[in-house]
């Protein structure tokens, strides 16, 4: 299987689209980027990276990040991280805070919003936002290899002027008990996350290690179990696209985690870890052009885990 | 690996908790069933069927029936069945009608009570409800590749006197003008295909196609081309244990749809099928031991579709 | 006060948006109806009626018929009939199900359609549908003082054959164990209590116990005590027109009953019955000239419950 | 009618109820009082006031204070209000955020927390928060005619702190775009208002002229149009008592709002203005023997707007 020329023909066969999708508009750092642009990495569980178009282009990660995160929470606290949040997907939008109070400010997931933040709270565990944002940091670049990575400030900032859903949210968990600091600094370490910027050949080597056992091949470095690396993947497929996920799963059919920055990391266990992205956004909020990239690469390279 | 030994230990180590959960009352057939009851039988692609406990006894397979009667109706419209029901998971309980209101008559998928009524309803397709039921008997004798199956009447009248939750349902969908028959033709379709009896080893056989690219191995006949079982084990792991699914999907990692009979049908895509069975349901309506018993399955094969 | 004067000016002044607003058009025999019409009866306690436009023209009371059956039940049941409906506003539409499965059955009051599906269930109480109907046709006669009244076979055959909202409604409820006949006999009363055909002075004359302390000084025949009639009417005012309640106290303050026939009965306590009748409905299903001339009538009688 | 005999045998018939319900817990401060307390004062049209119980006694006014700023804002915008917040009883608790997310962060009425956050937002209009709970403290005081009202800064303060439901909800208005002001300001001025403190004789004062037509006989100082009066009225008999109005409007009959901190003020339009207190709540978080009393005031004096 020749996958450069598998990620060459995407490209090609995705120009015509290109701009397609809406950007998302309420971040306003965000909503200036030129829609245009598409890039893919595919690595390798032996370690070969292949990429096409503007794979070397950093994005903010966004909502990639809460993959990341949960990886991080769940190596402090353990299953117990389940006590604070759920494990099923949604039905609802990424923000929607119905869900929230009818259960008792217990999020469904770690993916939407609400969960996520919860998780940062968990990260933060009593220390100051600073360092949670420092550990944060030191984890990605470890995963990816790579000591360049970057938090982008303005983004963070412009989040933390206009998250208003954000704020809502946290503060109702916090009503209910399920915060354990004070509102500004569990966002504070939740908009850092999220404006974390990469390329596709970034993320996928960041993500690497949940298609390769736990292990990244790239450093033989161990990061969770086997048995937590099939979990994190679930969750990713189950809840990793939103109200978009029973869409992702029959289309696309693999782990994946989207951004509303217009990346996507989907991951093939056993195979290779993939980051792609567009800025351009589907209805539910996931890049329309990666998310399509997508589907051509599972369907050429049958790595559906749904089978061949 | 030694299937039958695995079988047989998963018998073993559920015997002291035989029992457990809650058998289904709302359907007064069924709430008579001794719940001290556990089965299991595995068949695997190349045609082999490893059985422990009461692998041979039958149970009703009510809602695993959605699977059969989705995969008929890809058969009659394609695509086109999407117009009239969603793919995304519900985040709700499986016979809520909340999600119905706010979405206009469109069921989110169709493993859910509504969304199951309307694939009923395509199934029918202007037939008698008799003519329905036949055909799917029929196809359900072929997948097993067993003349003896039978629906039984009993359960099926059981449930037409009491499934007024259904008959809500129906009607509502009616009123939306998602039904295009008349609400007690669609239900009888309905609760027809529910009553079916099945073994656990029947079960794995109906199933077996899906593990292995859409064709019966047993038989040799071709059920669905490979793209549409994966798409249908896609449906199974988001949406096929109700509000459970991410659950199932976290501690399993396999596509499944479970009945309030107590059955579970599991299918580990390129390797085997696999029917569990006991009637005793956890909080969200999934066989109790069943789940268990597949999460150890899923634990000693490595068969997770996430990750060895 | 000139009352007839009132009367004419409200309708010279109407004249011009005569034909405003939607007809109902979800129960086909009403859906004919011409929309130009308009008529209005004032009857006072000391029994003088003032009437104008087409107050003499028959029309389907539909929603109106609630008040009476809520009467008829209070009395058979008394405050027992509060166990099995609440008496809050319900903050949604008339024929919502939302709420109905967060509370359990238990509808929020007697005047969404829920609600007043478990109201003829009561009424019902064991007899045959034809006998509750019967009972419920004299007590209107009876209230009206006009044994000519009757039940428009015609209306209650097409609602029979199109409620499937209603169907659901009554089946749902039945499911939680809140109706006590067949889903069938229970939606028989309910859809021929709706039926009944009354022109606005006969409407007038069968609500002008509400406003005389629950004695008809017509007849002087006492229906209720002068506490009850007081309740009845704070129920129309919470719950009288669905979700425009809010608005119409606001802007009309008297208690008052809506139905989709266009019909609106109101009560000036101490004072007078009124009927209004106007096929063209507002968004949130109200007549739209009905709930105009009842401001207008409001505002120049000074006799708004809120203050002169 | 001899009110001063009314008012002394409903504290008769109280006492052995005393410390019944529940003291709001969600306030630090307000978690302290004696629940053993009742006070009730009757301020008629024509200026006298008939008290007994803890009628001098100070309390905290919480969502009395609605009726009030409604007042206000209404003077401010007018009409335009309306198209900030609705007018529709909520059908859920005080605080929920749910039908906020269904309605795009319009508010269903000023009364209901999320309500009166716009509310406030509006008496803002651009001052500096201290400026404008100057301006509500002077017309509580002109209102009441009584200079000597203060707010209690302390519980301002403790809800201040602990008010996160309250922060959820405006910074999920602001999301929306229905608040012009930084969340802190808006409920700066939010917290402030309901940490009045007043007296049954007090509150009876301050809102005697809803009962006389919009002005105050006490002062002869005019604060609204009789016809805004009526709406205010409308308002509070509607919304007043969140999901409890229902059973008010049913038991009582009067416009009243109730507030967590034990106060209810009650109108009885063209006769007379009811503050009553006492610090346990019911379920709905009315206070229990304060709508206990006003039921046995209204049958007693035949007050009801419902009819005599």
């Amino acid at each position: 299987m020749d996958l450069q020329k598998i990620a060459d023909e995407i490209v090609v066969s995705l120009q015509p689209r290109l701009g397609e999708g809406k950007v998302a508009d309420y971040i306003p750092e965000l909503a200036r980027i030129d829609p245009r642009q598409f890039g893919i990495a595919i690595t390798t569980v032996d370690g070969e990276t292949f990429k096409a178009g503007d794979a070397d282009t950093s994005f903010s990660i966004q909502s990639i990040s809460k993959v990341f995160m949960l990886t991080l929470a769940l190596g402090k606290a353990g299953e117990q991280v389940w006590k604070r949040v759920g494990r099923e997907p949604s039905g609802s939008s990424f923000n929607s805070i119905v869900q929230l109070e009818h259960e008792h400010g217990i999020p469904r997931n770690p993916f939407i919003n609400a969960g996520a933040i919860v998780i940062s709270d968990m990260v933060l565990a009593g220390h100051a936002p600073r360092e949670a944002i420092g550990e944060y940091l030191r984890f990605m670049r470890y995963l990816a290899d790579d000591e360049t990575l970057a938090i982008d400030e303005k983004v963070a900032q412009s989040e933390q002027r206009t998250g208003y859903r954000n704020f809502a949210l946290a503060n109702f968990m916090r009503g209910f008990g399920n915060l354990d600091h004070p509102v500004e600094h569990t966002l504070g370490v939740y908009f850092h996350q999220c404006a974390l910027a990469l390329s596709c050949v970034q993320l996928s080597h960041a993500g690497l290690f949940l298609a390769n056992r736990g292990t990244n091949p790239l450093t033989g470095f161990s990061v969770v179990s086997p048995k937590r690396a099939r979990r994190i993947n679930a969750m990713m497929l189950m809840c990793g696209h939103y109200d978009g996920s029973g869409d992702f799963a029959y289309n696309v059919g693999l782990p994946g985690k989207s951004g509303v920055g217009g990346g996507i990391l989907a991951i093939a266990p056993g195979k290779a870890s993939i980051g792609v992205w567009s800025p351009g956004l589907n209805k539910v909020g996931n890049s329309a052009l990666g998310s399509a990239a997508l589907e051509m690469l599972a369907s050429r390279t049958g790595w559906s885990v749904f089978g061949t």
